[in-house]
């Protein structure tokens, strides 16, 4: 009910005010269109609020955890128990997204959704636990539809509970040993793409290692023939926890008008699922980055979302989102802050 | 003696130490690797300093501002007044460097080295002025000799007075209307690329005016023939006084082992001049952005320094280093910040 409730709430983005945020954009002192992409940032934020110059506010990024049954193929280059220990990690604020987020001022909440691990001592994990991670999906369904339909309102109750706190940015990260697994059937069953243009080497794996993953994936697809046209049913099917979450996530936000940031692979796959359940999603998402994981390439031009950056980067977690946050406030930034020709007494283009 | 006394100090960078910081990197709670560019510039900075985490500082960056008389020939689509009004925009806070440089947590320093007006009122505004303005070099030389050393020579000095105050990164930009076509004809100088290929629309002009200023660059090129192998003859002719200071303060930088992040089109150029007058500038030196402007790519794959980002700006006064400063902070603190393996007891690859 939440699931189609919110989906009947996302509208299309009306971009009849792009031209009043142009028409800022060009009175500010510097050569016009001379700040490329970040005028394109500045323009989206203020069409996606309405408001020229956007409203700034607080920059969240969810990161949420959960297992794989797939890893017991043995596709990945980490142990699974690498998940819960990981997660223990980023309660400390020891792991890479840590340093990222507080160098850009963004706020992370780590949220538990299916980690096969019991916390004792969960001081700042919030406990969604919908299962103690997915089955192996090379050998049937992931998890059942109402699971999967869990995961996804999950991830919008979260976006509005958080709906009144002033969120500027929503970040969508991850971990989750086996997920790159997860996300390349996904890809593969959304759009057709074959497991061999799909799969890459996630944390790292070597070829013998790659050429297992591959059989993997194309076994899950051919036992569980996930349907392209019911992207739950393909969550269900070969999905992940997180993945479920974050695409409620993003369809949350997306119903707010909040702009939400895109991370590496897996957040793509989440967008890809929340594309295909409502036509509208596009307009409020950002592509941070290209990421170096094979099949990135792919997704994003599926999600038809040019990546802002290219930094060979192919952690997740949320790190290649932080980046991207931190560039779109100063984008929005530029919008607010910045002289135009007559307030600066400067003189305008002769020709 | 000065500029010579710098180039005898700036010594080839120990790359030793690469391996020290590399096996840091690797003992780090992520996949080896995984943080792609971001792990290239914690190293880099880290060799450059010497020390593993890098120690964190003050990010500054010095914008200098200039006059060119090549204007004369319409070669601008702004009138010459614009470097005096933007200057006043500078001091004031209201243009893009400024909202950037804020973000980022950066100082600015305004420095005139050669601006065609009297401030009467500098508050904020380092006057070292070489002369108002240079010559319009398509009728002969820029400035003489001595007042191209003595750019030099003050970008040196700004540096050097600021040794003491513990710098972490330097960046270089400027504003100076006219001088990409300064920058194009001193590329087209030092590397043999003729104007057609190095000359763009600087802040944006049309087709007519772009055929007026390629022009313009090839007569002043013909009627001033720098010798390529001496940069101070280069920049003597076609170069511009806020040219000069840059490529000043690049070697400065390099001298005293601060990393020195570059903008775009014309700090590359300053660069360009650095490089040939010492050839071990290049591994102090971090291109932030492949500008827009024609001629950039060409311009980096001389300087042989591969940009970090690509986001089709083309602004100058030091938005693209702004940015970059930022990115290499978060490198550093990567290294400094992130847990191990060891110390937040994540277990390690199995493969």
């Amino acid at each position: 009910m939440l699931l189609e409730k919110t989906l009947e709430r996302i509208r299309p983005l009306d971009h009849s005010f792009e031209t009043e945020v142009q028409n800022r954009l060009d009175a500010l002192t510097k050569p016009q269109g001379s700040l490329g992409k970040l005028e394109e940032l500045a323009r989206r934020v203020a069409v996606i609020q309405g408001k020229v110059p956007p409203q700034l506010g607080r920059k969240r990024l969810f990161v949420f955890v959960a297992d794989h049954g797939i890893t017991e193929e043995g596709v990945s280059a980490y142990p699974k128990e690498v998940t819960a220990q990981m997660t223990h990690n980023f309660l400390r604020g020891g792991a890479a997204i840590n340093v990222l987020a507080r160098h850009y001022s963004i706020e992370v909440e780590v949220i538990d959704v299916g980690v096969d691990y019991e916390f004792s001592n969960p001081s700042g994990l919030r406990n969604c636990k919908v299962r103690c991670g997915t089955d192996n999906f090379s050998r049937g369904a992931a998890m059942s539809r109402a699971e999967a339909v869990q995961s996804i309102e999950t991830g919008i109750s979260i976006v509005e509970g958080a709906a009144t706190e002033n969120l500027f940015l929503l970040g969508a990260g991850e971990m989750g040993i086996g997920n790159t697994s997860s996300a390349a059937a996904i890809l593969c069953a959304l759009t057709g793409a074959t497991p061999r243009d799909a799969v890459g080497r996630g944390t790292g794996i070597d070829d013998s290692t790659l050429r297992k993953k591959v059989a993997a994936i194309d076994r899950g697809l051919e036992v569980n023939r996930p349907d392209p046209k019911d992207p739950v049913d393909v969550l269900t099917k070969v999905g992940g926890l997180e993945i479920g979450a974050m695409t409620g996530v993003i369809l949350g936000a997306a119903a707010i008008h909040i702009p939400m940031v895109l991370d590496g692979f897996i957040s793509g796959a989440a967008a890809l699922l929340a594309q295909r359940l409502s036509p509208h999603i596009h307009d409020f998402l950002f592509a941070s980055h290209l990421s170096a994981e094979t099949g990135h390439g792919v997704l994003l031009e599926a999600l038809k979302l040019p990546p802002v950056m290219d930094l060979e980067m192919r952690l997740g977690e949320g790190t290649g989102a932080c980046i991207l946050m931190g560039l779109i406030e100063a984008a929005a930034k530029i919008l607010g802050e910045m002289a135009t020709f007559d307030s600066a007494g400067v003189e305008k283009k002769l020709l």
